[in-house]
């Protein structure tokens, strides 16, 4: 039985029967939802992760590793259709993607899907936006594409963790893949049966391995799942063909790459419950994981006004997780530090911050940081969620001053307020683009929905002349 | 313990002393040997796998999945670096390496490194001449990275086969990318510390499941295979960095992608066995599992002069991998009919051939194949390895004819000689460029480490206005 598949413009395939009924449900929810179908929470929401991954993207353009992809992007050259952000250059749709996706995630500060710690929106955003930008479409059609695309990526995710993250894969490379394939194909105006080979062109190609965590290769594997994406909608949109089982058959996403999948994940209460409400807004410049020892660290400082010289040794009661992501003992570069519980709970007690300025291979080095860090003892315990921490800090006095975090500070539960948002994408931005700068972009992204087209918005993201930053020579 | 590594030119890194002792020796060695410390076996076998290259590449430049890509390449654009074949587009070397890597894969026609049925020249090729052509290098630099790196990308294959391929990982999809990436990177310039560098950007972008077999996608796995190795060539030799251990690693290639690895097999005879030895030239133009019962069904038509109209059924007993990868008993496509042994047997004794144009969705439709094809009985036999088959017609009048195959025709144990290599590259690039191009490419190829650049080869792979199949319009 093959019939043509409910959407806004003319079907120019058939869907395939042999199609998964799990992703095949999806696949027709994808195509069919529109922008005035969206729930206003939802809307929120995308208005709120898009402005926080302008600033994460911006903060991280000239960091480490984004400005050798910049490189490499220059050399091989592209039609003028996207926008590299802050350096301006106009490059090819997937070389923009690359770029950017780089950027978005290299401080290890953009959104996280709480229950599979994806970061969703530098890969979708990141296709998404050089798509739209390219395609001139509205912002309006850039918030529906990241909202389906999210929860399209989100329910990929849930159907493969834990197992598919606990056998090595960065989520963010591989259901980032997923996500920015049905992200670009939706805004290259694809129908249902197109958007399934997209999300087998997606799948296909999905990709990225923890090991990596800690160098630069961590942030290539959002802008590669960008960039991948970018191709997948390409392709799909002009007759490229992929299997129509990509996800559920015997050879596809879930068997090959967790063993196993529940694709029930896929579709149940779709439409009902979004996932995007379960994204969370990180206020810490490091791993999710990191942050409820983080808020815990930081409410000895605030709440209990400890000095840091009085401190005998902090004991860290965390998820099991949170040691075997971020057990580093001794970092020796920025990058490493985010990855050491340690040096973060360190810092966030000595600066009362965790954002990018932390992460730097001088804090990590700084003596007194080094000689905190080292007393600080991250214990795992299998009872207390990810979300969740306690701290017992024992004093040279002989006292004990313990505090406990029921949800850490960016969590659904515990969201960080408009206010805090703007305050976090200033930090950002300002030292890179200027106040006056930042505050243009929030303006366009908080009524993201109502421009006409994106080259607003991406044209106050390029840093010129007057900018603090300014490399000289640059476009 | 960090020591500067043996190359040719200045270290510009260091070893780091966190990789795995297996890969640091492999890519010690990569990097060390030098074009004249090849053995004439190897050179020779690589220049007859390029010529195969060249001629698969050309021949599937026209072919379903190649035309998209390009169409795809044309709209992202890119410098004028190298050239795609056939079409004559000088585009990046990243889109050169994509549409080139898909032409030399569609039509399952290229180069089999039997142990594992990694299909190895495909990737490295498509990154390796984009890489070679940019930079004015000369064929000797591009043999000398094909067969290193081709060392490089089966030793990964041997290593984790069997259990990655039946996990379902598509191998020149994922070791294919290793490959692309070491030639990449060595054709870039890179040292040791580079190339373990670039063996990670790559491990940790392969990609490519076995659902999609019989789809365009399968050829994308190699097309992407070739541009993510470009990409780990590029970025690795800017400073690029990634995990030290990326392949023996706790979350490396061989536990996330198979769940163990052998990693003895990556270095163990290194310099001494050289796996190009176990590189196999296809007769056929499908998966090699299915040369043994076409090879099969062939003799029984040329050695026992049998009449298809005489057959009642045959039975064909097979490696069970067979019916695994070619148990379809409808195709309907011609790239369908390439995973049906049924089909593939039928066209065998009713052609003699079993070549791109048997592969048609005409020839898979056709009433007298169809009709053969459904008395042809495929049965698995776990005693009967993947090079062999054993066939047993049944004729109307109650005869039995049987034979034997011992080592399907193109495996190492039974080459074609270049008599038949010649002649199976002419008929792949005749149709499209023409006999004078064909003998002209064939001089080129077969005197390539004569050649001080790469440029009158590619040009030679670019249709004119003279070639048989020129399309009016084109560049």
């Amino acid at each position: 039985v093959t019939v043509v598949g409910a959407h806004d413009g003319p079907a120019s395939t058939t869907w395939d029967d042999r199609t998964g009924a799990h992703t095949r449900r999806l696949m027709d929810w994808a195509a069919s939802n529109r922008y005035v179908d969206l729930p206003q929470a939802a809307v929120r929401s995308s208005r709120r992760l898009l402005l926080d991954y302008v600033g994460v993207a911006v903060g991280g353009a000239d960091h480490e590793a984004a400005p050798i992809a910049l490189e490499v992007a220059r050399a091989l050259g592209g039609e003028p259709q996207a926008t590299i952000l802050v350096h301006g250059d106009r490059t090819s749709v997937a070389n923009a993607a690359l770029v950017n996706g780089i950027s978005s995630h290299v401080l290890d500060y953009d959104d996280t899907h709480i229950p599979t710690i994806l970061h969703p929106t530098g890969p979708i955003a990141s296709a998404g936006l050089a798509i739209a930008e390219w395609r001139g479409l509205s912002g309006a059609e850039l918030l529906r594409a990241h909202v389906v695309a999210l929860e399209v990526s989100t329910r990929v995710s849930l159907a493969l963790y834990p197992q598919h993250y606990d056998a090595g894969w960065h989520m963010s490379g591989t259901t980032g893949t997923i996500g920015a394939g049905i992200a670009a194909a939706l805004l290259c105006g694809a129908d249902g049966p197109q958007l399934v080979h997209a999300l087998g062109i997606a799948a296909t190609q999905a990709a990225g391995h923890r090991e990596q965590f800690g160098t630069m290769s961590k942030s290539l594997h959002v802008g590669k799942a960008a960039a991948n994406g970018v191709l997948a909608g390409l392709l799909a949109t002009r007759g490229y063909t992929a299997a129509p089982d990509p996800i559920e058959g015997r050879r596809g996403m879930f068997t090959v790459m967790s063993g196993r999948g529940d694709a029930d994940a896929l579709s149940a209460g779709l439409g009902s419950d979004w996932e995007i409400d379960r994204v969370g807004i990180k206020p810490y410049a490091c791993g999710v994981v990191a942050h409820p020892p983080i808020d815990a660290a930081r409410r000895l400082r605030t709440e209990h006004g400890l000095d840091p010289a009085e401190i005998e040794e902090v004991e860290l009661r965390v998820h099991p997780l949170v040691l075997e992501l971020t057990g580093k003992p001794e970092p020796r570069t920025g990058l490493e530090g985010k990855f050491s519980v340690a040096f973060c709970a360190a810092v966030a007690l000595l600066e009362g911050a965790a954002g990018p300025r932390e992460f730097t291979d001088e804090t990590v080095r700084r003596p007194d940081v080094v000689a905190l860090r080292d007393r600080i003892r991250p214990r795992a315990v299998a009872e207390i969620h990810h979300s969740q921490a306690e701290a017992t800090a024992r004093l040279r006095d002989g006292r004990e001053v313990s505090v406990r975090i029921d949800a850490a500070t960016g969590t659904p539960e515990n969201p960080i307020g408009d206010h805090e948002l703007r305050r976090k994408f200033l930090d950002l931005v300002e030292p890179v683009l200027g106040a006056e700068r930042g505050r243009e972009l929030i303006g366009h992204a908080e009524r993201i929905d109502a421009m006409a087209s994106l080259g607003p918005l991406t044209a106050a993201a390029v840093r010129h002349e007057s900018s603090p930053e300014h490399e000289g020579g640059e476009p």
